[in-house]
Order: C-alpha cells, then structure tokens, then sequence
C-alpha cells in the first residue's frame, strides 16, 4: 500500500500495520492509515495552552490533565483508519457511531461476501434475566449443538435462494435482500482519536454485545495502545476504569466515609432505592448499581 | 399524543398528523411533530440580512433566494419528527444520513417484529446492464411466482428458527442474528428541514433504490409539502429538478447554441468522450449522461 | 409569534416564551420554540425498549435510567430554539459547541448592534495563579474605576472609527473590522436536548468563563428546568452534580475507607502526586484535585 | 516535526510543507499532515463498487464519476491538517464550517498575538450597492489615506489598554475583551477532504469576503492541487467552474436552443422577472443571474 511508509516504527504499529487482526469466526480488523501520535495532540493544546509547558518530560502530564478535564479537542488532532469485516447485526450497532467516515461494501454493486458469522454449539447465550438487554450464561451442550445444526442448514437456505436470484438476472440490490444479519460485510472506518476513544468506552464495557466487545477490544488494545500508549493509559485510568458517582451515591460515601453505615441504609430506605420486606431486603436497580461500585473501594454491601 | 396540539391547522398538516402513512407492503411514515414552518426560515433569515426586507409577500422571495445561493442555514431552524417503519436492508441505507437523531426499535431488548419485506411475483426487478447499481425491468411470470414462493418459504425458516431460539431461552441479542434483511424495523427519526431535503434530493432520486425511494416520495410529497409549501417549491425548482453542467459541458453548450454541432462533436473526439469505430460512434458514460441532459433542453443528440 | 401556541402551559414554559431574560449589562436568552418535552424521552425510549414499561409513574425512573447510563439518544429527541444577545468574545467560545444550528446576525449585511460589554470597576478579575485558565478575586477600586474608564473611551472610539467609516461608503464588511471583541452580536441557536445538556455541564461548571456561565445559569435554571424537569433533576444529580474517581483516586479511596490513611499517603507519595520538602508537604495538581473531591465526601486531607 | 516523513516526495507536497505560505498581511496557511491522497479515494470507492474496475488508468476516471454523481463518502477518506493565522474576524466566518476539528490560540491562557489585519490607503473597499452582502470598488486615495492613519491609531490604543490591564493583573480572559475583531489568531484545522471541498466552493466564490477567499485560494491552488492533483481537476470541473441551472432556466434555454428568444422574453415577463416600464426592461435579481449565465455560454442578454 502506498501508505505504508506513513507510520512510524517507534510507534510499535509497523509490525501490524496491514496485517488482519482476526476478531470472531471470520471477521478481522486491519490498521490501513494514522495520522498523529501522542505528539500531536500535545503540539495541538499548546497552539491553546501557549509556550508555558514545552518540555518532553511533561507530555504524558498534559495528555493526562487533558484526558482528566475532558479537553477533547486535541484528541480530535490524531485520525486513524481502519478497514474491518464484521457481521451486519453487529456493523448495525457500529455504524450508530455518526461522527465517522465509512465506506462499506456494497451488496448493491456487488455480490454479497459468502460468509456468516456462525455459533459453535458451546457459544449460545441465555437470556439475562436481571438485565433485559443483555446475555449471561450458557446453554446446556446437546440442545447448543441442535442450534448450531439449525443455523448451519438456515445459512445453506438462504445462500441458496440468494444464488438462485442472481442466477435469475434479478437485481443485487433486490436479491441481497433475505440474507441473515449475520451475513459479514467490510468497511472502510476513519474516526478522529477522541470518537474513537469514546467508542470504546461504549463498546468495551461489559454491558455491549459479545461481538463488537470483540471488536472494540483488538482495536483498543491492539492497535491503539500501540499507537498513542500515553492517551491509552490516560484512557484508562481517567475514563474505561474511573467510576462516576451521583449526587445521591456521594450523601451515601460521605455517611459510610464517617462510619454512619446506619445512616447510609436510612438515606437508602428514604430515597426508595431499598425496601425491607419481612426480613428481606429489596434494593432497586440503582441500589445494587451502588453496591457494585462499592465493591470497587473493598465496601461491603450495606444491606446483604 | 401530548404534542398533538403543536401543528397548526392552518400548514395543512393536520390532516396528516399521527397517520400512519403506508409504505411498501407493511412499512409506514407517520409525522411525530414538527417545529417551525416557512416563516421561521423567513425569521432566522433576516437575523442575518437584518430589517431590509420585511413585508410578508417578500417571504416567498426570500426563501427562493436562499435556496438558490445555498444559504442554508435558516433551513436548519426547522425540525421534524417521523416514526417510520421499514425493512432493515433499506434501513441500512437511511441510516447513512449521519446528521439526525435516531431511535431505533432494539431487538437487543425486545422480539423482533413478525414481518418481513415480501417481494409479489411481478416486483422482482432485472439487473441492469448499463448501470452496475440499479435494476431495470422486470422478471417473467412463472419465474416471477417461483422466487416469490421461495421467498416466502425462507421468511418462514427464519422465523421458525427464530422462534426456536427464543423458546430455547437464547439472547434476543444472538437469537436476531439470522433474521432475514428484509425484517421490518422502527425508528423515531428526527432531522432538520437543511438535511431532510438533502435527503430527499439523494433518494428520490431516479437512481436511488426503488424501496428508498418509496418512502422518500412518501416524505417528501406527502409531508414536506404540506409543512413548508415555499421551501418545497422552491426545493423543486432549484435542486431536484435543476440540472449541474460541468465546465466542459458548458463549452459543449456554447457551440450548440452558435449552431456549431459539428464543433461540439470535434470537441467531444477530443475529449474522448466519443470514439468512432467503422461507422458506429461509441460515447462513453459521461457522453451520455450529457445527451439525457440535452433531452430536457429539447436539444437532439449531436451523433446519433 | 406565530409559533406561540406550540409550548403547552402545562410545562410552565409559557410565562417564559418570548420573554428576553437578561444577562450581563445588555445580553439576553429568550426562549423561541421547543419541540417534545419530557413525555417525547419516554416515548423514543420505549421504541428502543418495546413494551415492558408502560406506566406513567414510571417515567422518573426510566428518564433517571437512561441518563445514569449515558443513553443518551433518547434525549436527542428534544429541540430547543433560543434567540440570544452576547458579546461576541463569548459567542467564540460558545460557537465551538458545533452539534447546533446557528443563524447569527451578520455585520457584513447590517450595521454592527451599537452596544458593547461593559465593566463596572468593582468587576475587574484577577488573574488566577493556582489555575493559568481563569480568574481570581477582585481589583482594588480606585484602579477599577480607571481601567471603567479607559473601557469607556475606547468604546466610543472604537464606534466613531467605525461610524466614520460607514459614512465614508466603506463595505460593512469591512468597516466592522476594529469593532471590540466585546461588541454585541444576535443569533437564532436551536440544538437538541442531549447536545445541550453537555455545553450546560461544561458552560455551567466553576471553571468556565464567568461570562459564558451567566448565558448557561440562566438557559440551564430558568428554561431547561421548566421544560423537561425530570430530565433536569436528573441532569443534576447524575452529571452536574457527580463526580468521578478515576482507578488510581478509586485506589487511594480504598485505603481511606480500610481506615489505612497512611497506605494512602504512600501510593501518593509513589505515584509522585505527593512530595514532602524538609517538612512541607508538596502535592501536584492533581493531588489538589483529589483533595477537593474527598472535601465533597467529608473526608479531611491526607497531608494536610 | 515528527511526522514530516509521512508526506510523499511523489505528490509534490514535501516543497510547501511546514511552509508558512503568507495570506494577508501577517497571515499564513502551514501544511502540517496529511493522510491519503488520490489513490485512497480510489481504494474506498472500490470497496463500495467491489473487484470491477481495477486498473491504475481508470483512476481519474473513477475519481471525476465520484465528483459528478456526488458520491461523496470516498473522499472523506483523505484528511488534511493546517495551521493557519487568520484575522478574527475572518476566523469568525471560517469556523462556522462545523464538520472539522479545531485548536485555537487562547487568550484565555496565553496573552494575545500582539499583530491586527492592517489596511493599506488603497484596500478600503465601497460598500456594494446592487449587492448588499459585498463590497465594490475602491476609495478615494486621500480618504484611504486618512482610514488606514485612524485605523493605525485604533490599533495602537487598543494595544495599549490592552497591556495596561495585563500590567494591572487583570485576567487574561477578561482584558481581552476590547482587542479589535482584526487582531490576528492562530490555529490548528484538521478537515476531510470532502469537507474541505465544501469549504473551498463556498469560500473561493467571488461572493465570499476578500479576505477569506485569499485564505481558500491559497489552500485550494497551492496545497490542494498538488495533494490530490485527479481530484483537484475534477472539483474545478464538476464544482467550481459548473452551473446549475434551474426548472424555470432550463425551460429558457429550450427557448434559447429552439431559436425562439421572443418566447423566452415572453415566460420571462410571465414569471414576473422582467417587466417592461415604457421602453426600459426591468430586470429582477433572477433574471440578471440568469443573464450572467447565458454570458458564460456565449449567449447575449434576452433583453438588452
């Protein structure tokens, strides 16, 4: 690629640059371009700083102060490229993301790419019952390998009636049009660091589907950590591992703070996030979000 | 709806409100709400120009200036909200209008809809041999119901499948993923009047998909000139049915209109835009795409 | 205004419709239009998460949901159309905000508004040392009254270059081109709920600009809490008026709670944020920042 | 700069960049990074138009049929990077371009560039009066002379109170506020290519303020041109230098074409763009834009 000389080896990226990071059965993630590194964001917030802080030593200060009060547009200075082969249920997700450049394959112009994401028998996940929206756990193994038959034999129908239309004369754009979600698609994405940076967050939480958590994860710590190491640390530290409390959360740290774990249960018991039934405790969803983050600082539970 | 009350009787659009207007064979666009009409553009215009021109009958005037020189910003002082209802392969295609707010119906969260885009056996379109993206005429009968049948019995596959997976207690989030692309999605969709017609410019368009298309009629026609009759004349006189010639084709113009067809063929062998094999003169695309052009001037075309 | 009618009285908005409330000596905010309000949040949200929860009691909890957990898309439903006055030093500031769109009043088409910021001597700041962006204290009065002064006098040369100027036949656009930064300006401003909430956190917060955090008290506390109060006491409690730790703060509060203030001292110590000359404690900046943070949660400094 | 490497000697970008290219007085265009040229537009565009069209000849073909048929997302691959120094006031009308990442000089931080956009005796422009956005014509020279001294002075006293707040300890932020809106400001402006196609259509335009229109020259014809050499040529083909004609224009120049100027006389008076008062043609607005078109294809005026 003509390109390649664009990229610098004390980056770390040159070792893979071009090269197909394998993310999930068929899918793969491949840095075509940067522009920027860690240097150009400090060269940019000194255009607004001003000369005041120029030394080497303090760049990894700044890009911290900058990553810790949320000034972003430096982080904009720095623009990357990839070019990726994702599921189109999962690209749906991804392409939520506005602030990007994209140019996707087109199963208009051309015939769609011969590959679905598909399921091992020991992949499918059961519903999640405490959170409506995502998955935990497994199925057992017997009725995971009947799933993983059914989808095998549905992909074959589908890529039949596919072919079929096409062998037919009928329109790519017409024909395309009962092939899975599963189906793979390719995409040229270019985003600036700080969207970037706040993709990952969404995506790399645990909350986000299993696939474009796989995705985000080969992006984040494969290419970006070597490409900005100092934003990527920063990045962790000020954002992916930082917890944010709420006003209420606070009231509730202040009174356990002072050794008040009373008066923290009270304000709970007042605000409606716990409710004590008999001799059983009810917390809300906002209250066992608050005990999770307690488990963060070695609290323990103020109720259990 | 609580906002029912915000669109005034007098812009027509009454009538419209809250109908589900039919799209395709199970999609629809309903009107949501609206903010602002003509006369906000007109208001936020003279922010700009200031008081010289302030007599209501110069509204229609103004509008058309704007739309002419492209001052596009007092068309983004209206808003408009649509729920609409459309396949998920032409949702992919909507949704790269990055400059609007969406909410999406998630399969993450709930069952998907129990409805998919059918295809009548006289709708299966041709693909099209001048032109690598469209579709051109239509199938023959018997083959016509033959791919229909077969469409139907592959919606019902991937819905028993579905189905399956569900009752299996699989993930919504995994159970989706070989729905067919032709499921039908909902969205709240919400944009601004500047972005909307650029929308509507690209998709009713001859060239865009005859799904798309549908609903870009549907919006455009049935909608937007209810909502803003000056915008959209004005819409229509300057951008969709104007016509761009680029420089050389205004060098190909001069010699038409000085009656030197023969100066603007030697021009067009020169360009090679036209080539002369044996007898049979060969223009390439652009050659072409410059007769259509000269069609809608009355003009006959300079080799045929 | 012909929009009037479009602000339900019921959301309390209508005593404030057209109003211009002031800011600073000559500025103001006047509510033109919204579109959606609370209720419409629900309403996309629910398209996102189907059916499971319909009562109207239930749409505090679902606001404060989505706002706890930054699903932010739902609040992209709302629009607001402000008409404001500002000088035009803090309408550069403002502008960078760029999700929003923008009809400002031209000084190429129009004479310049004949009005500028003023000081009054007891408003003069001092430069803050702590904090190289802000301000700090005030200047004694008889200096105060002197630089008022000297403010006045160049205004009015300022207005006489300018004046001169127009008089001469000279091109607006080119006659403003002196005008003090200070200088009034107009603009039509209407954004989306989500994109606003973000320039009010960053507009609202200590560290802004004073001028700037008028214009956002005021669109925040006057207008925004009236339109979409749910949202809004969400909006304090979960982002104005919350912190967040970041992994090494989250650490050292661990060691506070474990009741091992001296375990804390020494990650600081290691992680050089603290430093202790003869008998000084010397924290860095961001130290500094930790121990603001512990003050809101009742807890006394680790060196201190 | 670390990155002076990434620019290829082949493109003929490596002469001008870190050059600080003047504009203006004391301005100046500096080219700091680029990432892509004309063969990654072709490379994106492939991936949407699949294996069809592959070899190097065709590229300027693809890249003038994206231009033409405003395929537009292929050219967002490109991204450019500059530092510039521009008068505010003209930096004022360039950041309203929103679609780009920006780093401005502070004066909130740093003390303002001690340097304002001077005008020589004979660069005072007229105010237009057929067009009331532009100026028209130059000054009298002994007028010039007096504005450029007046002009001088202002500049000086402004300096002066400016410094005189800052020697009195005033916050940066607020001693600021009276420097004129032509003091000189500098930033870093990152920007698709795309974009920055829009950027230069609009401000390249003879309509487009003197002073910005030297600043989009120069990035156009000096930096542009030799970054992506294809795709310059086609934007001056297909955009620059192209005319839209309009519904009711182009049903004139059917008139025209069909030797029946009398019956375009005739639908122009019908429209209300010409009116005949005695013997003297009353030409609207629309009409003398129309008139300047017909001068571009060598037609002479309808009326005249």
């Amino acid at each position: 690629m003509g390109n390649s000389n664009n990229i610098r080896s004390d980056v770390g990226l040159n070792c893979i640059q071009n090269q197909k990071l394998p993310v999930l059965d068929g899918g793969f993630v491949r840095l075509v371009d940067v522009m920027g590194d860690d240097s150009s964001i400090v060269q940019a917030a000194r255009v607004s700083y001003g000369e005041g802080t120029k030394k080497v030593s303090e760049d990894r200060g700044l890009i911290r102060y900058l990553m810790r009060h949320r000034h972003t547009t430096p982080f904009e200075m720095c623009e990357i490229k990839l070019h990726v082969r994702v599921p189109m249920d999962c690209w749906r997700q991804w392409i939520r993301h506005r602030t990007a450049n994209v140019n996707e394959y087109s199963t208009r112009y051309s015939i769609a790419i011969d590959a679905a994401k598909t399921t091992k028998p020991d992949e499918w996940r059961v519903q999640a019952t405490t959170n409506r929206q995502g998955s935990d756990g497994e199925i057992d193994a017997v009725q995971g390998a009947h799933l993983s038959e059914r989808e095998s034999a549905l992909h074959a129908s589908c890529r039949e009636v596919y072919a079929e239309r096409i062998t037919a004369g009928i329109a790519r754009e017409q024909a395309r049009k009962d092939l899975p979600l599963s189906t793979y698609t390719e995409a040229y994405w270019k985003i600036d660091l700080h969207n970037l940076l706040h993709f990952l967050e969404l995506r790399m939480n645990p909350l986000a589907q299993h696939e474009i958590r796989q995705y985000a994860n080969v992006i984040g710590r494969e290419i970006v950590s070597k490409w900005v190491p100092l934003t990527w640390e920063a990045f962790l530290d000020y954002r992916l591992n930082a917890i944010t409390f709420s006003e209420p959360e606070l009231r509730l740290l202040s009174h356990i703070y002072a050794n008040s774990r009373k008066d923290a249960v009270n304000v709970l018991l007042e605000m409606g996030w716990l409710k004590k039934n008999e001799n059983e405790w009810k917390p809300n969803r906002e209250a066992l979000e608050f005990n999770d983050k307690l488990m963060r600082l070695g609290v323990t539970s103020l109720w259990a």
